[in-house]
């Protein structure tokens, strides 16, 4: 994976690499919703273009937060799952929720309720990274 | 702000407003480097385009996260300070932070270091955040 990186902030560069609209949808679509392949993921609510899909899922391989197989019953579809580096985007993700919660209902009002003033937030996050790695060897045997 | 949103998600309501590659900057710029005006923040490493920055800037203004004001001591210069809104932030940041020095390191050759492993996250969150605030009252006054 050659990228140029507009600097040497730590943060501008994981912008840089998946900062843009889809790519954490995509690991949210995995992590917490269980998807795993091309199909199941096109479907979700925000309606990703099957281009921009394939680019996106081709980037995130690229850069090991997913990985790509076949399973021997099923020589056909492409399986998707996330790498120890994908589910290590929980805690983003998690702060991500608690912030949107707090702040971002009063301009979407169709938002899903979220309980985040009585969650521990470590436990929420350890609770949905050891339930997708038992998820990963199911899938994978 | 009138704005559509993708979906319900609280996810992707959060990227629908702020996930650009340069919203998230901006704040950065603020809350870490204690930017405060349009010159300052232009003259950041990523060199944002003048035109986009105005935009972003904007934005930003319209969703509360920064306010925008003139000193009484300078009629003529627009300050930009983080709301309480804006400073919270400050979660998300720092797990991009700890992500990044962690997974992007080895496509970044030329990442600024960080202590990661020898930090207490919520003190160094708080830190900041404290710390802002008291630049804030320092400028109002």
């Amino acid at each position: 994976m050659k990228k140029k990186f507009r600097s040497s902030c730590l943060i501008a560069s994981v912008l840089d690499l998946l900062g843009d609209k889809w790519s954490l949808l995509i690991v949210r679509d995995m992590l917490l919703n269980r998807k795993k392949t091309f199909k199941e993921i096109a479907a979700s609510a925000e309606g990703i273009a099957t281009n921009l899909l394939s680019a996106r899922l081709k980037l995130l391989e690229s850069l090991a937060i997913i990985t790509k197989r076949k399973l021997s019953g099923n020589k056909k579809e492409n399986i998707y799952l996330l790498t120890e580096k994908g589910i290590d985007l929980a805690p983003i993700i998690m702060e991500i929720v608690l912030w949107s919660d707090k702040y971002v209902r009063e301009y979407n009002t169709e938002m899903l309720p979220y309980d985040s003033i009585n969650i521990n937030k470590a436990l929420v996050i350890e609770g949905v990274q050891k339930s997708y790695r038992a998820f990963v060897n199911e899938i994978i045997g």
